[in-house]
């Protein structure tokens, strides 16, 4: 039984207003697979990269990742991204996006990867999370989708088609408001869990998040820091730790749901402290613990 | 023992995209008045009016708030405030202020609020909070003070020295960076506590609110609603109930603070439900009790 994420294994170059990076190891399925990792330990990768990426592999190996479904392609360049940060850190640029072998990006599903019952399918074209779908033998207990406004405006039947074969959306406030044309996130989240989803996680950065389901709204704060140094991959880290918390439970249900989300967060708390991966590289069981207390003592109450 | 609210008592005319009304009671003090009103039951307003206020004064007596400390000034017309929110409800043009009888307001205390132990400054030019404080008797238990960036902009001397005299600070988001030079809204709060309030809260509309102090935070969400007909007020219900909490409860501290803003949320959640006050006109204790029960399903959550 593993937990399977099918996502992005990239290079990025970060700019914020706390320094810059070199190119860096990034992409959404990198950051969730770490994420995922402190959680559950069947954790298996699909994606793609060029020859360049050599020993960086060695990322997702030292936190016991699987990697034989991360394709790469020889004398192929992994997908490269770079941007800089403006100063509120909610909006940034991008100076660049080479696409490389991501362009062709065919996913093949090991063998090995079969067991698949907790599926993540990271920010892609629908089409590739259709084949994804496609080429599972057995239908995933738990199938998570993240997407973008991107393919809302360039893919938006497939991307339709594949909400239909899906328990978890995950997409920000605006996206969501695009999905569904409402503007209240209530209304919105009605609209989108007609399309297919049983669930509907709306992400709205330094504001937490909204899960909607089982015709009950759940919202969980994201913890507030003193300093963001860089929000790159925050999202994934927040899916992994949510997918990687219910592969380790088991049983979905909106309370367990509720709690993945804390994790998510968590995580999410973490990958923002430093550049790039570096944070989820390093994280002891003990700082995620209090990390999770830190969200308790935040967010919980107490009525006489 | 009572609990006072000194803030402006007014008409408005809104216009929001679920229709517009005529000249309709508003005003800070009348929204936290009536808010209140259903938390504590000795709740006293200091205001000014002019004689066109007339049999509107009814609002408060029918919730058995005290009103001998709102003058009626002979020939005087009432504060009049127009506005027209836009389609997200975030953002609004005023279309007419008038300031009339609020433009003198010289706060007058009667003998009868001596008793004062809790106090809600009302957004009102800093001078006059000050001049309230001064003109009080005793120091009260716990004084909350709402302001907004006009002040800051125009009276920043002034508004210093108020929080120096203050418990608890309300201001938003925006507010709080402007304040303190800090984007971080946990910098934010460091800098702005280091000005004299013991706690401060940041509300964040739709977003719910933050509290610090005491070296802890508590976020609070917003109730996520299908339809918000009218947003005004909403900041000042939230404060009279908030403080119409405490004034019930008597114990100040970080754990009543956070039930606190729960009940401020709760009280705001209904006020924006209806054009101008009629929601909070009309409110049974069961719907308030109802109302309480959602925001612990919607924040609350039970880790293994």
């Amino acid at each position: 039984m593993s937990l399977v994420i099918v996502g992005s294994v990239a290079f990025d170059a970060i700019e914020t207003p706390f320094g810059k990076t070199d190119k860096i190891v990034g992409g959404a399925g990198t950051y969730a697979g770490l994420a995922a990792s402190y959680l559950f330990d069947q954790v298996k990768v699909i994606g793609v990269v060029g020859e360049d990426f050599g020993a960086n592999i060695d990322i997702f190996k030292s936190r016991g990742i699987q990697t034989e479904g991360i394709e790469i392609i020889p004398g192929g360049k992994s997908f490269f991204w770079a941007g800089k940060y403006h100063n509120d850190m909610n909006s940034r640029d991008t100076l660049a996006t080479e696409l490389n072998v991501l362009g062709d990006f065919d996913p093949k599903i090991p063998a090995s990867y079969q067991d698949c019952e907790y599926l993540l399918l990271g920010n892609l074209t629908p089409q590739i999370q259709i084949d994804t779908l496609n080429r599972l033998d057995n239908k995933p207990k738990l199938v998570v989708l993240d997407t973008m406004n991107f393919w809302m405006d360039v893919a938006l039947e497939d991307l339709k088609t594949v909400l239909k074969r899906i328990d978890v959306l995950t997409i920000n406030d605006a996206e969501a408001r695009q999905l569904s044309g409402e503007y209240s996130l209530v209304k919105a989240a009605e609209v989108i869990l007609a399309m297919g989803p049983k669930y509907l996680i709306i992400k709205k950065g330094e504001h937490g998040a909204l899960l909607f389901g089982e015709g009950q709204i759940f919202a969980a704060p994201a913890l507030p820091l003193a300093d963001v140094f860089d929000p790159t991959g925050a999202g994934d880290a927040f899916a992994g730790g949510f997918i990687g918390y219910l592969a380790k439970i088991k049983t979905i249900n909106f309370n367990n749901m509720k709690n993945a989300i804390i994790y998510g967060s968590a995580l999410a708390s973490f990958c923002v402290e430093k550049f790039g991966t570096e944070r989820l590289q390093e994280l002891h069981k003990d700082e995620i613990a209090d990390r999770i207390k830190q969200f308790v003592h935040l967010s919980q109450f107490q009525l006489d």
